[in-house]
């Protein structure tokens, strides 16, 4: 078999490390690429190919692993060239992938659950071929959720919904322990019901979003557009807060 | 040393049963109690005085354990007559024990974080005199929080802007990931960053807050008027959360 990959940044390097076998080729192109890309193309000694195109006829599964930028152009560009299936692994909103579902074949959408670079991701996929793909459970925990192209990036939207919001009750709530001097308490009685490390974890949360507020405002606002019927006053709420 | 009970519920009943010792001796009085009451008291085996009044004359520590609607009438009838210190651990807003100081000697506000029927609950304190009391953690784990009344009653509410907030979102996100029959994989991939157990504590926790709404939108308004200074958008929102 052959895994064809658009885009050789960390899940592409860390796809070849985990997806070890005798039986599967990985094949890419420096068509375009950048110095530090080309780079990691070489170091990892997998097969290159002149462009993208190649890539695309020669192989049973393309993976486009890119900026969000780029994936629906790379879907546009290489997709229709292929008759295998087109797994989607960046991070994109369902939108995207409702408009790359356009330009290809046999799409199957995914994302990777956790650090790619830990020693056990997951991976999500979902799609009518994504049974296919199933045969990864082997290298990387695989799990299919649905047939419907989307879901999985409707997935990760819920999944921000949560996250997103609790950040903006803990920026709030410590805020206010802290005006009150009770912070260090604040992080204590709330350890004993949610875990030893909720101080360590919450304040690693809070950091993240105060210091890429603009970055963290848009997400929430994809998540407000996308779910735009829904009735979403907390995540709203959180959108304000960030604004602040 | 004697310490009196007024109100003879759980907390009292296990108060009694972890603090074991042939230097403390429980006293408390059947004076106007339920049959209910009466019952429990005999069973406990303490010492009855005839009245409250002789109770809070004879101890040292007067502990007040009651309802949270009778709290400040136990301080303004028995408080005045007690020399020793009176430990209020009523589920009293701040600005009731602030009242309750206007009437005792030597408040120290205290509060049962965890079940107090748990074999290993906290007992967090305040006051000037609270020092006085750090020996009850040889019976159960004591903590001074400051020297300041009404402390603990501020910390009970900073963590229930967290909990009851956190509550709405979980409500939120949940509606939102049944509607697009996602549910189960919400939960799982929050499960890989949030702990094993993230559904069951979710799902008793949104059960909990439904159940009982009207009582929990009660508890968000006294968290809203205590700190109406302080901005708490995340914690409106979820009050409106809970009254839609």
């Amino acid at each position: 078999m052959i895994i064809g990959l658009i885009g050789f940044g960390n899940v592409s390097k860390n796809l070849v490390k985990l997806i070890k076998s005798d039986d599967i080729t990985f094949i890419t192109s420096m068509e375009d690429r950048s110095p530090k890309t080309i780079d990691a193309i070489e170091k990892s000694k997998i097969k290159v190919l002149d462009t993208f195109k190649d890539v695309a006829v020669a192989c049973d599964i393309l993976i486009s692993a890119n900026s969000p930028k780029s994936a629906l152009e790379a879907a546009e560009n290489y997709g229709k060239f292929t008759k295998g299936i087109y797994l989607d692994l960046n991070n994109i909103s369902p939108d995207t992938t409702f408009k790359i579902n356009q330009h290809v074949e046999n799409l199957v959408d995914g994302a990777i659950i956790g650090k790619i670079d830990s020693p056990n991701p997951y991976l999500y996929i979902s799609g009518e071929k994504a049974e296919e793909l199933l045969f990864l459970n082997g290298f990387l925990q695989t799990k299919k959720i649905s047939d419907n192209v989307g879901d999985v990036a409707i997935l990760k939207l819920l999944r921000s919904s949560y996250t997103k919001t609790l950040s903006a009750i803990l920026i709030e709530s410590t805020e206010l322990s802290r005006e009150y001097d009770l912070e260090e308490e604040f992080f204590d009685i709330l350890s004993l019901t949610e875990g030893d490390n909720f101080r360590e974890k919450s304040i690693s949360r809070i950091n993240n979003t105060l210091n890429n507020s603009k970055r963290k405002s848009e997400e929430i606002e994809e998540i407000i557009n996308y779910f735009n019927k829904n009735n979403l006053s907390m995540v709203r709420a959180a959108l304000k807060k960030l604004n602040q």
